[in-house]
């Protein structure tokens, strides 16, 4: 990372631009104001005003969520594992310090818990503060929030008799604290640390447009561990190439993620923006090129 | 449009900044270099070689095509319609002057006719030499070319006998000299001028995140022309939001449009990166709040 943070405003405007991750093209944000900046033990936070997408929150340069379309984000991610899970009952998220995700899993009845593992609890008060829409569960009555690594959490979840029906990775792009969740023996530890018929999701920080053959490896990684594995995407504007790619994985080869298997309750379905049963199975199904070469090529 | 052409290119990077189309945000292209710039008698037109994208064509600033891309939308604007109907023989493109869309219609056996009529020869001829991979069907057997104003060949057509089986509106964006094409006199034309199982489409130059209103008005101006106008769309990085929408209706109501009704060849499905019939009835499943605020609000 060469510039970070507020060293990427210039002339009122927020410039994404990494030539490591997605060389050759940015996305440009107006910016109201600058609410804050500062470099955490863990990573570089900005937090501005956009004049279009509401607050926005950014870390190590990289947009993680904007007000105005974090919802297509956090439902999909959450409600495709949730939905394809026949009783969800216990759930956890690794990363997600912003709250998003949790409030999403608490709108469904059937989750008695709700465990949340966050390295960065900068990024939790940053998000109570700036991002309350999204961080408004934390005191929920079944949510659970363990400041820890997240790997070293999942060591630990493995090596005791705690299994989750659904674990959520939400974790921020695959350089600086969130790189190991982007490799094999993440995925071993996630095996280890669902039930039998558990469904775990991670969102690839890849797309089909920006770096196919990474999410050919990462599909390939998850399969080698689960008998299920799976690409499906959800749009995101404010996203490198306005798209973000999800890796879903079940334990059991039964398991069918492309299907709602339970429909929302008219209730949960009212609290929801972006998903429903149809887009479900719609985020699935990819264009020939992308679902040869993530599928079919070797 | 405040500034053009090679004004938007800055430190060696493209900004695509429309504050009246898309205010607050914008996409960076890394230059190469300018390959061609100049104003036609029509538009602003500028070409340049990208770091990551290939060549783009821009017309009065904003990212027409890239090689890189443009396949997911010439594949999706023309296949969609063709696909839907039973034996497409006559078709008309509006627009399209880059070539790409008869590219596309060509691929089709049964397609006895492709008539293209282009406003601008410039963008033609810049096509021919700078986007050859899309400009590589005008001397092609069936293609007639028309250097005219849509609107006004049209109009001869709804005053002559003259019919087509689908049109395909590859228009650019509604300022500058395609702005007639997002008015109700235009579907009423577009209907006049096809048979009776016709089917036309049209981009939206918007999607459901930037202008959702304004897609909304534009579904009912086209429905209250055809008794079958939807909204679905094609996923195109360089395009803002990454995404852009079509505008699809048929003449008959019992037109299905959301599904292909024939299967693509095997030869035809080996020339398509994009398009294969799944993603034609994905692209027409919606985010439950777009799905709303375009077909049940009033």
């Amino acid at each position: 990372m060469d510039t970070v943070g507020s060293e990427l405003i210039e002339d009122g405007w927020f410039r994404e631009i990494n030539e490591k991750g997605f060389p050759g093209q940015g996305l440009m944000l107006k910016v109201e104001r600058v609410l804050y900046h500062s470099r955490s033990e863990f990573q570089d936070i900005l937090v501005f005003q956009s004049s279009a997408y509401g607050n926005v929150l950014v870390l190590d340069g990289i947009v993680q969520a904007t007000e105005r379309d974090e919802f297509a984000y956090q439902e999909m991610i959450t409600h495709i594992p949730l939905y394809a899970h026949k009783n969800p009952r216990k759930v956890l998220v690794i990363g997600g310090g912003d709250g998003g995700v949790l409030r999403e899993v608490v709108k469904h009845k059937g989750v008695v818990s709700a465990t949340l593992v966050e390295i960065d609890e900068t990024v939790i008060k940053l998000a109570q503060k700036y991002l309350p829409g999204m961080a408004c569960s934390f005191n929920h009555a079944k949510v659970q929030v363990k400041l820890q690594d997240g790997f070293e959490f999942l060591r630990n979840v493995a090596a005791s008799d705690e299994r989750y029906d659904v674990i959520i990775t939400d974790s921020s792009d695959p350089e600086g604290p969130a790189e190991a969740f982007f490799q094999k023996e993440y995925f071993e530890l996630l095996h280890s640390a669902l039930n039998d018929n558990g469904i775990v999701i991670a969102q690839a920080s890849e797309n089909v447009w920006l770096n196919l053959d990474y999410i050919r490896e990462l599909v390939k990684s998850a399969g080698a561990v689960f008998p299920r594995a799976q690409y499906c995407y959800t749009t995101v504007p404010t996203y490198t190439s306005g798209q973000l790619g999800l890796i879903v994985c079940a334990k059991n080869k039964k398991s069918d993620l492309e299907h709602a298997i339970r429909e929302p309750t008219i209730e949960e379905q009212s609290q929801m923006r972006y998903y429903n049963t149809a887009i479900h199975s719609a985020s699935f199904i990819l264009p020939t090129w992308a679902y040869h070469r993530i599928y079919k090529s070797t």
